[in-house]
């Protein structure tokens, strides 16, 4: 199973330390997946990766789409972005 | 030349509506481009675009990066997205 990074409200290095933590544990791949406002965090994680952190790091695809979630008992549609990194 | 859509500040149906100009007036792709923080409105213009309007428009390629910027005479890195729609 690939390892799942789950971008949330923690500061931005949180996320780039989950990732390499997976990638130094032998994964060769590890998904990285946001919500709503969170996108954009999910793509300064991997540039931040990409630039600073492991050279040998590749996105091998990147995907968007939409969700439905329940809040306040109703349902509201909700973007998503999931990037895979492969090493 | 492939129209382009850059993602700013106004209500998301202001890009829908161009992105629909574009297909309408005869072009076969449209890119739509984002930095920052709308690169997660970025994902709903396309999400919205799919769901609700036209059904046979598809993705054809995402891509992510990261671009300098000059801010207050200080250089700035900045993430951006750019997806390319097809119909």
């Amino acid at each position: 199973m690939i390892p799942q990074v789950i971008i949330g409200k923690k500061p931005l290095l949180s996320y780039v330390t989950a990732c390499l933590t997976s990638f130094n544990r032998g994964s060769d791949r590890v998904v990285l997946r946001a919500r709503g406002r969170r996108i954009s965090s999910c793509v300064d994680v991997v540039n931040t990766l990409k630039r600073g952190f492991v050279t040998d790091i590749q996105i091998e695809s990147i995907s968007i789409g939409t969700e439905t979630i329940v809040v306040d008992n109703k349902p509201r549609n909700i973007s998503y972005i999931e990037i895979t990194l492969r090493r």
